[in-house]
């Protein structure tokens, strides 16, 4: 796959255009969930920040964005979508670096770093989804399961003591996500995004901590959509998301740090 | 332990009064908690039920006054809670059979039946709570996880094929609950519990299905209390849970059947 030439790309604005994203016009494009991810990271000055299977960068930028002095490293397979990231990165003058690399083999220098906080929106496996295992059939040989332990295997090992994974991804991989935990991470705490008041969890964010020993915490839902379901979905954000997506406003619903 | 006497004992009204329980003044006395469960099961006449830990027969009692037709059985570890059930059963004129067994060892002809419906409101390990594993210091020795573990060992290996679990507990148990159904129970869905809109999960119903294939489901939660947290609990049900606790209704929340 070779690098996208630049009329397969598109120019998006996220957080009211504080982050500017070169995407591909078909394949994986960043809708909000990677901002939403971004905004639940309770980061401060100075921390290290390393997202897996960065994709284009929507995640990572929407972070550096919101909070200075972060530094930033994404990790992304697909060489056009590292170098999108390159790209998007240095236009966005954000301190981010970005390695080209499989997680289950991450350079050797990388397995020697940790990081304050680790974020993941890995692959929802539908059409169009990237990810390492998608690419070459593992996602068969491995099952879902299998997959997702990988991501939160390489997350656990890269936290440094404390740290803070937040993960954002499809409800239905809850126990999934909750059996990668097990033995790894603690103080887990789900915040289910429901598209509606009284609606099923569509989403999830995970958020758990290294050597964390607080009990699980299942939170509220998150309501992302305002108005019943005959409005169209993009007009009508709840406030409160609103100012997560348009105002970098820190997503709520987690316990405060 | 010894039968309780009657002046120990005070006799509660559920369901508005189409369930009379005599239930010890002191130790373990059912709340709110076993009418929910019962009122998440999709039971209809002709169905089989049985009870983990039945207690004074609180939940099974629930259940048999709202569906009429079934046929229940309750294990309870305690003599004296079994006595009381063996009572409670009697005067309510519910089909309910009582074995008192430890889950661990039930005995032998239980062990070759199997039933359409299994519910159970394991011990919260809080002060007072009564279980099998509480009594003999199991509880520290086996782990809280390896204890849930059991209930939901138990529950699949007396479930009928597409029979259904119905599992009321605190909602950090979750992962415990979700990691005891690996491999046992599939079409898990969790029907969050919280006191008022907007807060954290206190507890969690588990639906999970023997042989079932479908995608785990997070639903809404169910709002218990309305109003804000100035009022007394006991005399702010929403409308909703109003209906399930005095008239009997089926506990709204869950996908249909």
């Amino acid at each position: 796959m070779s690098d996208f030439s630049n009329n397969e790309l598109t120019c998006n604005d996220f957080l009211n255009g504080r982050v500017r994203l070169w995407q591909p016009r078909s394949g994986y494009r960043a809708g909000v969930d990677p901002v939403l991810l971004a905004a639940a990271v309770p980061a401060t000055c100075g921390h290290t920040v390393l997202e897996l299977g960065c994709g284009a960068g929507a995640a990572i930028l929407s972070l550096l964005a919101r909070v200075p002095g972060l530094q930033g490293v994404g990790v992304e397979l697909q060489a056009p979508y590292a170098e999108l990231a390159r790209r998007n990165a240095a236009e966005n003058e954000a301190p981010l670096e970005v390695v080209e690399a499989d997680l289950a083999a991450l350079p050797a220098d990388l397995k020697q770093r940790q990081f304050d906080h680790v974020i993941a929106n890995p692959p929802y496996y539908r059409a169009g989804a990237h990810s390492a295992a998608a690419d070459d059939g593992r996602a068969i040989a491995l099952g879902e399961g299998t997959a997702l332990d990988l991501w939160l295997d390489i997350a656990a090992r890269r936290l440094a003591p404390r740290g803070y994974l937040h993960m954002i991804q499809k409800a239905d991989r809850l126990p999934d996500m909750l059996a990668g935990c097990n033995g790894r991470l603690g103080s887990v705490e789900v915040l289910p995004l429901v598209a509606r008041t009284g609606r099923a969890a569509e989403l999830v964010i995970l958020r758990a901590r290294k050597g964390g020993k607080a009990a699980f915490q299942l939170h509220a839902p998150l309501i992302l959509h305002a108005g019943d379901s005959h409005e169209r979905d993009g007009e009508s954000y709840t406030p409160q998301v609103s100012a997560v997506l348009r105002d970098g406003a820190v997503l709520p619903g987690f316990s405060s740090q």
